[in-house]
């Protein structure tokens, strides 16, 4: 079976619109096993989806893309079965819809109810990576939501591939394939038209480097969930016992540099700086870190290099660390509130009461004492999947499960009541 | 003691952003203090605020405002009276910050809380009614936030006056007055200037007409909460009781028809029309309602005018009513679908799996069964407050109480923890 896409972006807004009040009233069951059939007919169509990849490589290749982004962009028949692995881990994921969130009977007798429901269409806008097309619409789908994509150009072959492998999927197991949409092929008219879709696309999800988010989040008049970038602090305090600086400081920057919750800066209070700075710098360059330092800790480490304005506010995405030393906490809290990203911040420290009023003062999605920031993770929080890591502060904020892809109703049962 | 306040609109965006650190800190005790505070200030400035209310009324009547816009603006010593009331009442609510909304520890130890936080900086774009002012300012600093206020130019007098008073009543009590902001001056540009404050202000609630809340939807890049018009639906079933449907019909048009949630549009199945109609219709028109009927309405109501397609999609704001004879309930659905601005629909009917049905399917804010959609209101849901209805699904959909102006952060408190 070939499923047929509608030849506008105005009609396929709206088939997904239709979709997805279908969508929306599935069990639990028809979800979870709709997203099992998609997993195995991506594995049945490896070679169908690797074959287009090539397409998308063989393009990337003329058009000069570095070999991170080319290896970003491959897919082979190990990525394909881990795609189709990951889909199965959503699908066994708890429903979303459904919850009763709240209830209260008023003095009348009408019995209110505040239950959580699908939000109806999700739209995504993002890059290179093939992976999230797969992703969201599997995370979309299992919260009862329809889809639209935008992915990134440099993967267009392979994402057509994937969405027609989905919807096929869909079709064939009785579901309405047009819950699963794709304006890749309308290039930034489809982008654009996504963003303006006002009554049809109720939320987007924007993925990749900050100019996209950015461009969404001022562009778009369908409201936005902002995942954004991550000018990610650590703070060690007077007491930080070395263990735990060195160790956290070391796993936050080496374990994944190219993330959003690896750490930029460590900012140090003077009254520690000559106890700590020596061995956890050394420590850092050891997992090969290169330390861009302010005077004061260039005095101390070796081959630090000097710290610009630019790179307090710089997201590296790579082995390098700014360190600055501050004069106490107030001046570390004033160093945040200039650079960060509201993403995650942690301190390491002995003092309980400076580790409240870090936890307090802090306005950051995940604000933590004593742990490595990598832990700003849905994995890691036990969510069993993650849509994105939330920094605004409208709807949902830092790691995003399945139930931040979901909205609420209230239901109200009477037998008769009207308003005195 | 008199406050000064800044002079460019960014410099007063920037101070009420450094305000709502500490607002957001303040104790509960503290917040509910600072706002009878502000309300023993606005009752001791009656005086000034009604000479100062006397010159918009007297722009307002040179501009030829009508006699019901003049009276929304007029406030006298009573209503001065409400307001410092209403205040104090917002003072009397919980304090909607530092809710623990979630707990877990994982399996390495870190222990997470979801804990409920200030918003920061909430601006409001709204109308014509001055209360507007006090209200929102009152509920932002309820719940820790600062707050830009951007009121109509029609009550620009009272709202600089009302703003003057808040503000030295905030200084008097020890709170930083910039943690309330007007841009009225301003006009436009202090508007436009407010939808494109990203990283200053967290949120925008926009409050007034279609027309208003459209324009700020549409061009804020800071997120929105959209507090919709209302083109309410009731359905009367086959088997609707009729002193259910006469009631609940006549009191959701007539108790208060220039609001949201009053009723515009009937919609009777066919199986019913002449069981229901004859009578129902008459105790509007006894009520003063104007009856808009498609032809079959028409030939069962005496004095019913013809309803034009733009009926159907109007909020009447007066005693104008729809009513529509539909073939069964799958019609009714698919006209609600097509008209309906997902604020508040209800059913009337004895069959209670149609009431689910209609529960289930329809997609607003507010789905009822045999109750009046009078009830969709804040006050009536036991919130104690309302900061308005949202008909978007995005953070907060229905009444909106205090913790609506919330967001939320994650705390992590470890021991050391690396990711592996």
């Amino acid at each position: 079976m070939t499923t047929t896409i509608a030849t506008t972006v105005q009609e396929r807004l709206e088939r997904a619109h239709d979709a997805a009040r279908g969508v929306g009233l599935l069990p639990d069951a028809a979800k979870a096993d709709a997203l099992r059939a998609i997993a195995d007919a991506i594995e049945a169509a490896t070679p169908q989806i690797v074959a287009a990849n090539a397409d998308d490589l063989a393009r990337g290749r003329e058009n000069g893309l570095s070999d991170g982004l080319l290896d970003r962009l491959r897919l082979d028949a190990a990525r394909v079965a881990a795609l189709a692995s990951a889909v199965r881990d959503v699908a066994a994921l708890p429903d979303p819809v459904g919850r009763v969130l709240e209830e209260r009977t008023l003095p009348n007798g009408v019995a209110l109810q505040k239950v959580s429901v699908p939000f109806g269409v999700v739209g995504s806008i993002y890059e290179a990576r093939p992976n999230v097309t797969v992703d969201i619409a599997a995370l979309a789908l299992r919260s009862g939501n329809a889809v639209v994509l935008r992915g990134g150009t440099a993967a267009q072959s392979t994402n057509a591939a994937l969405v027609d492998v989905m919807r096929d999927a869909l079709a064939e197991f009785g579901v309405d394939p047009e819950a699963i949409q794709t304006v890749d092929d309308f290039g930034r008219d489809g982008a654009h038209a996504l963003m303006q879709a006002r009554g049809l696309v109720d939320v987007l999800v924007p993925r990749g480097s900050a100019e996209l988010i950015e461009t969404v989040v001022t562009q778009s008049a369908v409201p936005v969930i902002e995942t954004g970038a991550g000018v990610v602090h650590i703070v060690l305090d007077s007491s930080a016992p070395l263990e735990w600086a060195e160790q956290i400081v070391v796993n936050a920057k080496v374990q994944r540099p190219s993330v959003c919750n690896a750490v930029e800066t460590v900012l140090v209070l003077r009254d520690a700086a000559e106890r700590l700075i020596p061995p956890v710098a050394a420590a850092l360059q050891d997992a090969g870190v290169t330390i861009h330092g302010d005077d004061e800790v260039r005095a101390l480490v070796a081959d630090a290099l000097p710290a610009t304005d630019a790179d307090w506010a710089t997201e590296h995405m790579s082995l390098d660390l700014s360190m600055r030393v501050v004069d106490d906490l107030d001046e570390a809290l004033a160093h945040i509130r200039r650079y960060s990203t509201h993403h995650t911040e942690s301190i390491v420290t002995a003092d309980d009461a400076r580790a409240e009023r870090f936890l307090a003062e802090v306005d950051s999605a995940v604000v933590m004492a004593n742990a490595s920031t990598r832990f700003t993770d849905g994995g890691e929080f036990g969510f069993g999947a993650e849509v994105g890591i939330s920094t605004q502060k409208l709807h949902a904020r830092g790691p995003m499960g399945l139930p931040e892809l979901t909205s609420t109703k209230w239901l109200a049962r009477g037998s008769g009541q009207i308003r005195a």
